[in-house]
């Protein structure tokens, strides 16, 4: 599915709409199943040992696939987190930012579907994959305006 | 399986130990199968609209499984948090703190198991539901040195 | 929520609507929260060393939850699986039926979500736990007709 | 990781250690993340409408895991399922077979994690996803005899 939003659009609507989390995250690039999301990590994002927290990593996935999801369906459109399922498989390198590799498997009319890898910054292997569904409960109502 | 720690052997192991999530958390029981965990729900924990973000409501299924297990096992014990499954299913209430109630469904040599349930204090709506995985690596260890 | 099913009416949907697993499966009793569902444990839910098989426990899950929620919104409406996250936690008693007890926590409008935990006959340990999310394209439209 | 079988091993594991069901399933090809199993797909897998049924998508995704894990660590090796987390996408097409792609994400000393994508055959969209965690319980015993 083509993205109908730039790279920029993405930045934009990440300042504008999550100033909360706008210095966690920044847009990589957009992928042709999705984007690549990344996580600058500091000490907030620390447990000891300087391990990432799973929370974070949840975020990241989280934010991830939904600016996927933004990007090929438009941020004016809702969409919510119903389901994710995390598997943490290695910790993450101690001083690096995190990548999540966002992939888009489904957009229907209600719901859609997919995965993000995560992994430290340079690295090949894998360090969390989640499974996400997000509900998209304006679809139908934007496609009547639209 | 019986709780070895009471619920100030698990306050002082939050202050102690989780220093930098311990004005998040705050324990509230122990039950005949697992815990239950407050979250002290303040500005950090919102997205816009007021709703709790989810990685906050993550971070609650996670350290209340994580509290329910140490007082099964005992604090000297690692536990890593192995895989999550999650599922939103209302928003909570806008003013109100969260309370996970942790519910430990197996205690293996490895692997630990179980379910959390979030609820929005004083209600009987479930906001979110997550099962649980943890390994425990040092249970061997642990069990030859006991 | 309160059943609109008795369980001769689900033993009734069961062998009419699902001619091909009605000699596997048996409305057990209703409860509060859903129902309880039994796999009559034959050889062909074996594998070798006579333990159930994962497909076996998955499908027990899968319908136990499918006729609780029938059993609240009645068998008229449509409802299909979107999302199982299953636990396997210890090996069925390897001559025994297993039961499913499903509960519901959430019927919206085009999602429904729950649990299921399976047991060996006559045993508490658990032996899988499930969390699932199915749903419900036809409830707007049967709404409307009702 | 490498495979140490191949495709013609795995077809004779197939034969000899799953009786029960080696006539579902045929190995399809060794990938360089792990392999593609064919479901060939036949009357006994179909639910009314002719949709295979959810049961037997979780079983390809959980026979596509473990081939793919035991053609890494080899057939002597013990690894059971402790995890699936499997999203249902899109109803399968109705007279075709379905291949499950599984790919290895992680074999460590305890636990091998990974997914799986179902397709109907001839088809790119994916019919449904799967995470799957297994434990090894052999693994230490048969580095040690190794």
């Amino acid at each position: 599915m083509r993205a109908i939003l730039t790279e920029a659009d993405l930045h934009d609507f990440l300042q504008v709409t999550f100033p909360q989390v706008k210095d966690d995250f920044a847009v990589e690039r957009l992928t042709p199943e999705g984007i690549v999301l990344r996580l600058m990590v500091s000490d907030k994002h620390l447990r000891p040992g300087g391990t990432v927290s799973g929370p974070s990593m949840f975020g990241l996935a989280d934010v991830a696939f939904y600016f996927a999801l933004m990007s090929r369906i438009g941020p004016e459109a809702l969409a919510v987190t119903t389901n994710v399922a995390i598997d943490f498989l290695r910790k993450p390198m101690p001083d690096a930012d995190l990548l999540g590799e966002a992939r888009i498997l489904k957009i229907g009319r209600q719901l859609a579907s997919g995965d993000v890898l995560i992994r430290s910054e340079g690295q090949d292997e894998v360090v969390a994959r989640a499974g996400l569904t997000f509900s998209i409960p304006s679809m139908k109502s934007a496609a009547r305006v639209g």
